[in-house]
C-alpha cells in the first residue's frame, strides 16, 4: 500500500477533523505505519481504535484514487507543496489556546484536516491572499448587490474568494469572482463526485476550471448537516478572514464567522438595513463586538492587507473633502457667518455680532482675507471671492 | 435690575457657552452682581472683561423678558427647578476630565448653558428619561421608515424624543413623536421668535404645545452655522445618548454624536445599506468604535436603561427559537443524519455511517429517543414523531 493509498484509506475510515489521528501523525507516525495499525487493530494507536471501530474495514483506497483523478482531481496532504500548511497552522494553532466561546461547543473540531480532495488549481498559492463570503440562502437584491460590489473589488486586487457551494450569497460570490476573471475556492461538505446542490453542478465544474473545489470527504460521503458544520470551519482556516453579506439570525453563515474568530481570523459582517431580517445576524455580531463593520472591499483589504496598505478614511476625506468654510475653526466660523457677500460691515460691528473681542476679531478677519474668504475695504469688511 | 433680568443680560450679552461666566457663577457671585460687573466694566470679573467688550452695552434684558412671555415663554438658569441640573452637570463634568479628540476643537465649548429660553413643559421632567435622535437633512425612505419605528417605539416607552429644527430626520423624529402623543424637545440655533427653517413654523408650535422648544439664545439672535454646532452640544448634553439615523461623511449629525461621546453620553447609529452615501457616516463611527450599533428603540432602551431592563438577544433567541433538531450537539446530528424518517436501520449501520464507536453510537441513540427524536424497533432505528 502506498503512502497515497494510506491517506485515502485514513480519509476513507477516520471522518476528519480527528484529534488522535492528528496526535499520532504530530508524534512522527507515517500515514503508512497509522493505516497499517488502523487495520490491523494495533492496541498503539490508542484512542484512534475505537474512532475507527466501526469504519477500519472500508478499504477502497485505489478506488478512491481512481475516481478523483476520474475527476480530474487529486488527494493531498501535509506531505504536499499545495497543502496550505501557513494557513492551517495558524488557525489551529490559534484555536489550541482558544477560548472563545465558540470552542466550547465545537472545541473537538478545531483540528485540521488531514486530507483534502481537491480539483483545480493548487491550493497553497490560491489561498495566500485569500477572504471567505459567506451568506444567507435567502439573499435579497439589496445582498446580491452587495455581494457582486464586494467580491468584484477584491478579485480587482487579486483576492482569492473562498465560500461554501450553497444557493444564495456563497453561488453569488462564486459567480461574481469567476465573472471577473478572478480566482475562488469552493469547499464542499460531501464528496466531490456529487454536486450539491445539484444545480450548482455547472457553476463547480467552472470553479475546478478557474480555481479549485475542495473536501475533506472523499468520493461518495453524503452532505449532512453536520457535515456543513464541519466544514464552515475549513472556509474559515483556510482564509485571512470571513465576511458574511446577509445572515438571519440562525444562519449557518454565522457559524462560519465564529469559526473565523475562534482561529484567530478577522470576522467582518457587512450591514444593512435594520428592516430586513437578512441583516439581523450581522449587526448582532457587529452589535457584540463578535465582527468588524465593512462596508465593501476596501474594508476588507484594510483590514486584511499590510498594514497603511488601504486606509478608507483617508479615501473618505478625499472624496469628500469639506469647503473651505466647512474647515473654518469656530471663532473664524463667528466671523464670517456676519458678513455678507456684497454689503460692507465696520470691524466693531463685525466684532459685536460675533461677540468676539476687538483685537481677537481684527486677527481672524486679517487671516480669513489672507486665504481669500474674506475682503477688506477700508476698516470694512465682507465675504471674499473664495467663499 | 431683578435677578431675573441680570440673567437675560448676561444671556444677550455673554454668548454662551462661556468659560468665564461659569467660573464666576461656580465661585458663588450671584449673576446680578456679575451682570453689574460686566455693565461697569470692573476688573473683578477678569477675562469676562474681554469677552463683554464689544457687547457690553446691549441692555435690553427687559424686553427680552416681554418678548419671551408674549411669546409663551420663559428664561430658565440654574436657580429654576427645572434647570436639567443632573444631565448637565454629569455631562460637562465629564467633558472637564474628558479626552475625546473632539474635544481637542472643541473644549471651549464643553461648558454649561448659563440660561436658557423655554416654550413648552418644564424641561428636567421632560429630559429626565430622554434620547437625542438625530440625522441628515436629505433623508432617504429608508430614513423616514427607521425614524419612525424608532421613535415611535420609544414614545411607546415613554422616552421624550429631543432633536434639532432641520428639515429630515430631526423634522421626522418630532413629528413621529407628537403623533405618536409622545413628547419631543427641539433645541434651536437662535432665538424663538425665529422659526428656522420656516416651513417647520407650524411643528414648533406644535412642538411647544406637546414638549418644550429651547434656545440658548435670546430673542432675535439669527441663525448662523457656529450657533448649529454649539446647539449641538446642549442636544446631546440633554440627554442619555445620541442616536444618528442617517449620516453623510460630513454630516451634522455626525457632531451631535461627538459631543455625546465627549460629554460621557451613549453614542449611537443606525446601520443601513451599505450602497447607500446616507448610511456612510453611521458606518464609519460604529466601524470604529465610535458608536454603537443598534437597529431599533430596543437596542437604544438596553443601552440606556436599566441594566436588565431589556435584553434584545433573549427577544430574539424567543423570536427565533431553534427547532429540537437544530439544538441537537455534533454527534446527536451525525446519528440523527443517518437515520430514515420510514426506513429502519440496524445499530451497527448506524455507527458506522456516524463514523462514532458502537458504544456511544448506542448511548446517543437512546438519548434521542427519549426526547422522541428518534424511535426504536428491536436492534434498529428510525428518525421519530418530534423530527
Amino acid at each position: 500500500m502506498s503512502s497515497r493509498e494510506s491517506w485515502a484509506y485514513l480519509s476513507r475510515v477516520v471522518e476528519g477533523p480527528s484529534k488522535h489521528l492528528s496526535e499520532l501523525l504530530n508524534k512522527g507516525h507515517a500515514a503508512a505505519e497509522i493505516a497499517e495499525g488502523v487495520r490491523r487493530r494495533e492496541s498503539w494507536i490508542g484512542p484512534l481504535l475505537g474512532e475507527t471501530e466501526s469504519r477500519y474495514s472500508w478499504d477502497r483506497a485505489q478506488e478512491d484514487l481512481e475516481q478523483i483523478a476520474a475527476l480530474g482531481g487529486r488527494l493531498i496532504t501535509r506531505e504536499d507543496a499545495e497543502w496550505p500548511e501557513a494557513a492551517f497552522s495558524q488557525a489551529f494553532g490559534f484555536a489550541a489556546s482558544g477560548v472563545s466561546e465558540h470552542l466550547r461547543t465545537y472545541r473537538s473540531d478545531a483540528v485540521e484536516p488531514h486530507a483534502l480532495w481537491v480539483r483545480g488549481a493548487p491550493l497553497a498559492p490560491l489561498l495566500a491572499q485569500s477572504v471567505a463570503v459567506v451568506g444567507t440562502r435567502a439573499q435579497s437584491r439589496y445582498g446580491v448587490e452587495v455581494t457582486r460590489q464586494l467580491v468584484a473589488g477584491l478579485v480587482a486586487h487579486q483576492w482569492t474568494v473562498v465560500s461554501g457551494g450553497a444557493l444564495g450569497i456563497d453561488t453569488e460570490a462564486h459567480r461574481t469572482a469567476l465573472d471577473q476573471g478572478g480566482a475562488t475556492v469552493m469547499v464542499a461538505a460531501c464528496g466531490l463526485d456529487h454536486s450539491y446542490p445539484a444545480r450548482n453542478g455547472a457553476l463547480f465544474e467552472r470553479i475546478a476550471e478557474q480555481g479549485s473545489v475542495v473536501s475533506e470527504y472523499p468520493p461518495g460521503v453524503t452532505p449532512q448537516r453536520h457535515r456543513f458544520l464541519t466544514r464552515n470551519r475549513l472556509v474559515a482556516a483556510m482564509t485571512g478572514g470571513t465576511v458574511i453579506v446577509e445572515a438571519a439570525w440562525r444562519s449557518g453563515a454565522l457559524n462560519t464567522l465564529s469559526w473565523a474568530s475562534a482561529l484567530g481570523k478577522v470576522a467582518m459582517a457587512v450591514p444593512g438595513p435594520v428592516t430586513s431580517a437578512n441583516s439581523l445576524g450581522c449587526h448582532e455580531r457587529i452589535r457584540d463586538g463578535r465582527a468588524q463593520l465593512v462596508t465593501g472591499s476596501d474594508d476588507v483589504r484594510e483590514l486584511l492587507g499590510a498594514l497603511g496598505e488601504v486606509d478608507v478614511a483617508a479615501q473618505y476625506e478625499l472624496m469628500y473633502a469639506g469647503t473651505p468654510v466647512q474647515q473654518l475653526s469656530h471663532n473664524e466660523l463667528k466671523i464670517f457667518d456676519c458678513l455678507e457677500p456684497d454689503a460692507e460691515v465696520e470691524t466693531e460691528v463685525v466684532a459685536a455680532a460675533a461677540g468676539l473681542p476687538l483685537a481677537l476679531t481684527v486677527h481672524l478677519l486679517v487671516d480669513l482675507s489672507k486665504r481669500g474668504l474674506v475682503r477688506r475695504s477700508g476698516t470694512s469688511w465682507a465675504r471674499g471671492e473664495s467663499a
